[in-house]
């Protein structure tokens, strides 16, 4: 199969990062040679998906180092690099996760720069290694829900471009496609930025798998149709209790499945849950800038002054998931807080 | 208040017809001749909206008797008029429904093309006179819906815009507002062709009412949050066992609404009842151009091969209504079906 890559290292040590704000009418990649580089690309969406941000902020820890000094300078730039990244978004833990995670490495590390910097680099590289291992895990575990024939929704991008390996919500799927099975994809296009329509639909039609892109507000209406055959998606955070904070219009989609007993599952590796909190209310939600609603591009859509709600994420009620799909197999609502809590580190 | 006026005549008998297809960034009139312009406008949506697609199809008939001519060309005319009218968009009924009204008022109307041309001319202004008045009173009905510091979400444009009156699901914010009442209306931004926030923002606004734009697929979320005082829809077409065809999307304002107890009304004018098709699965739901979801202007928003489900409405059951807001006052479920059966005309 045909898979984009979406990050990567440069021989010179520096990012090679797939732009995704320009997908599908362009595949540029971009070179990204600083830490404020990264949380710019970050913030800005150039790259994204819960996992992948983990793996990109540990890379731009790495970058933090590229400068030459001495190892108390070094330590120093790791601690802003670290802060910096974390602002760049709330909702996601998997970045705060990784920033943490090449802290206790370097924290753990004696020596110079050099030592600390092939330490990082190694560190970085296994967040991305073990990403892509737990998508594979999650593709083995949730491949039997994509049967011939299915109808598939999802919602945003939680696939390779999310992640760097198989995806998460699209692991099952293309290890279904890989076993031969034909199936169809729904894709709602996911406004504001169109993560559904712009590059679900693009990867998974590189790989030959059949997709159709509707409109968000069209999915329940589908679902009423009867012919889909289950519901997977991503996360970018679940707490103890099982509570799902993903992509804006999650919860829509929740909300229809049930009423239609369309199972839902959410597919995500470990760095996804959150022991430390409680409860959906205790995520934080960012909020992102009007203008990505009240323009398209150049095309104003909404009045000048219009007021714009403009929340990136919503939580779903641990009530209405059928299934978590985890690298350790398919977790049942009443045994998520106990798989959640054995996570804690 | 400041309202706009989406359609009117001429001094020379032509229609001027505010292109909708331009707001909010543009507020051009156009002028329409024949019969063939109005179907145009009508298909490309320059036009529209349930009750104001029904004046325009009514003035449209009068188009077709500009060129000079005898009866009996004229009558042959107006067949083929109404013919090209009805096909330009299936699922509002009032189209059709206009159409015939003028049909039985030129069989009903002896004499030469002159006094043929006059007849229709007042029955079509008649049309536009009773939607107003229609409006008036659905205003009426439904303003105590629409409290101090009340929070009301719509969808779509079912406003001026949509009427040429006070609107359907806005007459009673507008009445509301004309008592002096303060209260924000949600204004999900309705794709693929966004009539909630560059048109209703846009009327609202205009008026002092004020608003605030969100994604279709932010609309549960809102709901969600608690601050939602009620939710006020129009309707293309609402059958006789109270099933409302509604813009695409209205069906998962009304499943989430019903999740949260937030209450859902139905605005709209008797002609948008139809007591000859029985329930939902009898309206046929038009299927619009893939382009609309897969292009934004000249922006590609999907790949270029990507499949497209684009239905334009969405059959909303009767269970899911709380109340059904006419020109006759509110009508409760129970009373529903009694209440359309009166209509049969």
């Amino acid at each position: 199969m045909n898979l984009p890559q979406p990050i990567g290292w440069n021989l010179d040590s520096t990012v090679r990062l797939l732009d995704q704000t320009l997908l599908p009418t362009e595949e540029r990649y971009v070179r990204i040679e600083t830490v404020e580089g990264m949380a710019e690309a970050i913030g800005a969406l150039r790259t994204r998906g819960a996992p992948l941000i983990g793996v990109a902020a540990a890379m731009g820890m790495v970058l933090a180092l590229r400068p030459a000094g001495d190892r108390p300078a070094a330590d120093a730039r790791l601690d802003t690099a670290g802060s910096l990244l974390i602002q760049t978004r709330p909702t996601a833990i998997n970045l705060a996760g990784a920033v943490r995670r090449m802290l206790r490495r370097a924290a753990a590390t004696a020596g110079d720069l050099e030592r600390l910097r092939a330490a990082l680099t190694e560190e970085a590289s296994t967040v991305l290694r073990e990403e892509q291992a737990a998508c594979e895990a999650i593709g083995r575990a949730g491949q039997h829900l994509v049967p011939e024939g299915a109808v598939v929704c999802t919602i945003c991008n939680a696939g390779v471009l999310a992640t760097g390996g198989l995806g998460t919500a699209t692991a099952p799927m293309y290890t279904a496609a890989r076993a031969g099975r034909r199936f169809r994809v729904l894709t709602p296009e996911t406004r504001p930025l169109l993560q559904g329509s712009r590059l679900t639909a693009w990867e998974l039609g590189r790989a030959g798998i059949s997709c159709t892109v509707l409109t968000d507000n069209m999915v329940a209406a589908r679902l009423a149709g009867g012919d889909v055959t289950c519901a997977i998606v991503g996360a970018d955070r679940v707490a103890a209790n099982g509570d799902v904070a993903n992509k804006i219009g999650t919860y829509a989609l929740a909300v229809a499945a049930e009423r239609h007993q369309v199972p839902l599952y959410v597919a995500l590796p470990d760095t996804t849950f959150d022991p430390d909190t409680p409860d959906g209310a205790g995520i934080p939600i960012e909020q992102r800038a009007s203008i990505e609603v009240s323009r398209f591009g150049a095309t104003r859509t909404a009045p000048e002054d219009a007021d714009v709600w403009n929340p990136a994420f919503d939580v779903t009620p641990a009530a209405l998931v059928t299934g978590y799909l985890t690298p350790a197999g398919l977790v049942v609502p009443s045994q998520v807080t106990t798989y959640i809590a054995g996570l804690r580190r």
